[in-house]
């Protein structure tokens, strides 16, 4: 009798476990779908508006605001406290605060809702944080809802568990990237850890990911299972034993980086809070700091004017993709004219120079016009994450690396007699990694990236940047989510 | 004041941490380099000897069977408790029990010396279970030698903590693998588990992976930082999601033979201890039984009969990194006469295939003949790890499936209209990581895949089949390194 309880009771569980990953996979792709259809509508209506410059503007403007208005009022209505990231909260919650308000289904609803209308709008914003939280409420409702589960929830350890699964399928489903997915949970929100959820993790999170990226070749519009962010870099010889220096580097600058990034998030929330007339303003007019907001994010990014010198008229998909591709911008976009030009490789450059400035110009601007506009859009009343454009300010500051490096060594680096040649798109993903696990105090961004990548072929350079990057950073300031959780204390 | 000797002790610690990878890595390194020379000359005496058969045979059979024979002596004479993997003492130890004669300098030079000769004799073995226990000796002594690091050892959880760290740089050094080694010794060793351990393990496991590769290149062996058995799949159709099914059922199939092995390897240890006559007479002559099973295992593996269908005239290294290349050996071995050939691939193929036989039969005799062989060469009295046999009796039943896929399929599966060839390589991989997960109960083997073959693109066929090995063989039998510790009970 003890045996079949005891059976019958591990059963469920992974048959609940199984149902989450398989509901939170059809979540994100059903957000992923309208994220995409609201970008690309922008972007085209942009497009065919050419002859009317005034027009354009407008469009390009009106289309962000009205979506986070309505991201805003909408969260607002149905959950104020759905506002922002979610994993500090998660965090707190594993730690074994009570926290039921942010487990509910009306949770659910503005998240899902309010996240979806504010990444279509095409602000600086990620989808995973949210995202993990989702699927700590959809665990504890799929708990509630269906009554034979109700044994799980019987007593309190096993609900924790339970949310910490969630919390890797969520990472899972975001980036299909299930390995990563349980490792970030466990650095992010456990202290102890038993290696148990590990296991429930795993498999909760593989299913997410198989189902994610099944769906993605069901409705073909993929031709099979394949990492998000699918690069290309030689395998036989990667990078040279020289080249860890640079990447060594990267890592100190991303954790310097990281913690001043962190740090004026920080400035910039509590001189919001503290300025008495800002604050008594806003909580009259609660439209109007979203609004304005938006209004100067998509009008600094519009394509007529600054936007061209921030690959703004790309989707965040196109921008990483186009920072990981795996050729020298450099070498392309200055080969003397009448050279062969590859067309794949002169249309990702158009995008990246123009005819007032250099790849060097945009990448800056970009790197830096990410790095303040996230710290802005991330104040904004919507459910938001900060791990993707965290992840882009250091994707662009890697490849700003990599080209310098590509026009110092024309001709690759030097051992023995072999050149190789350099692979500016390597550094992307180091600076990407490095940035985001600085700020993020997280080693498992490393396995991420391999996972979103779907190569491993610089995991030396990767963890060494890594583990730099962390060390500093955790010396200078708190991770961006323990500092969240400090302000609002 | 507290702050500076809480500083001071942080920082003593990663300077421990990095002198331990270091010389972890140092030892690594010049044991494969030990070992290498040790295969190499016995394949080139083979060789040199082609015109004499008898003294062909006698070569190949007489340096095996000297070499185990030091081995054995030398671990009897110097550290007796040295024998076997070393892995299941460390789990005891890490859950608290003392066993302090596990952790001496005697047994770090019997370990390091026996496991030398041990793997030189080309026996079905492997390091990394030793090598996991040389490093926590070797973390053991630091903490003893150096009179700073007193500090360190002052509490017992500490000294925990840092035998954990050890264990990953163990997996770091043996397979260049710092992420999945880590995983590994969490999986292997620990039932609750300190976040903060995670850290250390990272750190001087990537330490250690570094400077081992570092030293490949430095040496000239290699020409830069690369994955320990480099695979080249490609990278934008790996696989066909309809082949999921085929690597699902590689999961069933490992998951059953795991257990199986498993259960073989118990039955036969426990029968040769039972046998009271046997146990007599293996007890006063204690060379006896190393010389009989070495004679054994050497003579039916030697090349001029039997071994010329088990590929024995190659070292293990070769025969892994065959079994994973990315061609459909049936392919090339059928090809009509005149077709041209690619001079590497019938290289290959020619250790595979012998004009009595096709590489189906091979490949079955080699899967048989190394799960037999390799629980006949576990009992020997020699320091010896079981992992690498059990990858690679793994890899050759993935490999048989995927050259089987490839001839059913011989224009690859279809989807739409477009055609993807099968890559049997791939299934190798699938089939190493299902059998070694199911035989030691983890599925960080996953991940220490990924690592040695510096390809992540068959991520989700790997996990869905380590996920479904591990279940079933989880239900069916212990560990090979629990079984092994409630033998010795």
């Amino acid at each position: 009798f003890v045996w079949r309880n005891t059976f019958a009771r591990l059963g469920e569980d992974w048959v609940f476990l199984a149902l989450l990953g398989i509901l939170m996979a059809l979540i994100s792709f059903a957000m992923d779908f309208g994220i995409a259809i609201c970008n690309l509508a922008r972007i085209r209506l942009f497009r065919d508006l050419a002859t009317h410059p005034g027009l354009q503007f407008l469009a390009w403007v009106a289309f962000p605001v009205f979506l986070i208005l309505f991201s805003a009022g909408f969260t607002h209505i149905v959950e104020p406290q759905a506002i922002g990231s979610g994993i500090p909260e998660m965090k707190t919650i594993l730690r074994g605060v009570q926290l039921k308000e942010y487990l509910t289904f009306r949770m659910l609803i503005a998240k899902v809702v309010g996240l979806t209308a504010c990444l279509g709008s095409g602000m600086p914003l990620g989808k995973e944080g949210p995202f993990v939280h989702i699927a700590s409420v959809m665990a504890t409702l799929l708990g509630k809802l269906v009554t034979t589960f109700k044994g799980i929830y019987e007593n309190e350890s096993h609900n924790i568990e339970m949310l910490a699964a969630a919390c890797a399928v969520g990472v899972a489903c975001t980036f299909s990237a299930p390995i990563g997915g349980v490792l970030f949970s466990i650095e992010v929100t456990a202290v102890y850890f038993a290696v148990r959820n590990y296991w429930r993790g795993f498999f909760a999170a593989v299913n997410g990911a198989l189902i994610f990226r099944l769906l993605a070749v069901w409705l073909k519009s993929e031709e099979t299972l394949t990492a998000l962010f699918v690069t290309n870099y030689t395998i036989d010889f990667p990078f040279d034993a020289q080249e860890l220096v640079v990447f060594g580097l990267i890592g100190v600058v991303s954790g310097f980086g990281g913690a001043l990034w962190v740090w004026m998030h920080r400035r910039y929330v509590i001189f919001m809070r503290r300025n008495k007339k800002i604050k008594w303003f806003l909580q009259k007019n609660r439209f109007i700091y979203p609004g304005v907001v938006a209004l100067l994010i998509s009008g600094i990014s519009c394509p007529l004017a600054l936007g061209q010198f921030m690959a703004s008229d790309l989707t965040t998909h196109e921008q990483v993709e186009h920072l990981f591709s795996n050729f020298s911008w450099a070498s392309v976009a200055d080969a003397p004219p009448g050279t062969p030009v590859n067309v794949e490789q002169a249309e990702k450059i158009h995008h990246w120079a123009t005819p007032h400035s250099n790849i060097f110009l945009t990448l800056t601007v970009y790197f830096l016009s990410t790095a303040f506009l996230s710290i802005l859009a991330s104040t904004l009343p919507v459910p938001s994450g900060i791990f993707i454009p965290v992840f882009k300010i250091g994707a662009a500051f890697g490849r700003l690396v990599g080209e310098a490096m590509a026009i110092w060594f024309p001709r690759g680096v030097r051992t023995g007699n072999v050149f190789t040649p350099i692979q500016p798109g390597g550094y992307a993903v180091v600076g990407a990694a490095a940035f985001s696990g600085a700020v993020t105090h997280t080693i498992s961004v490393s396995v991420i990236v391999f996972e979103l990548t779907g190569q491993i072929t610089h995991m030396l350079p990767v963890m060494i940047a890594v583990l730099i990057s962390n060390a500093i950073a955790q010396l200078l300031q708190p991770s961006i989510y323990d500092s969240i959780i400090q302000i609002k204390k």
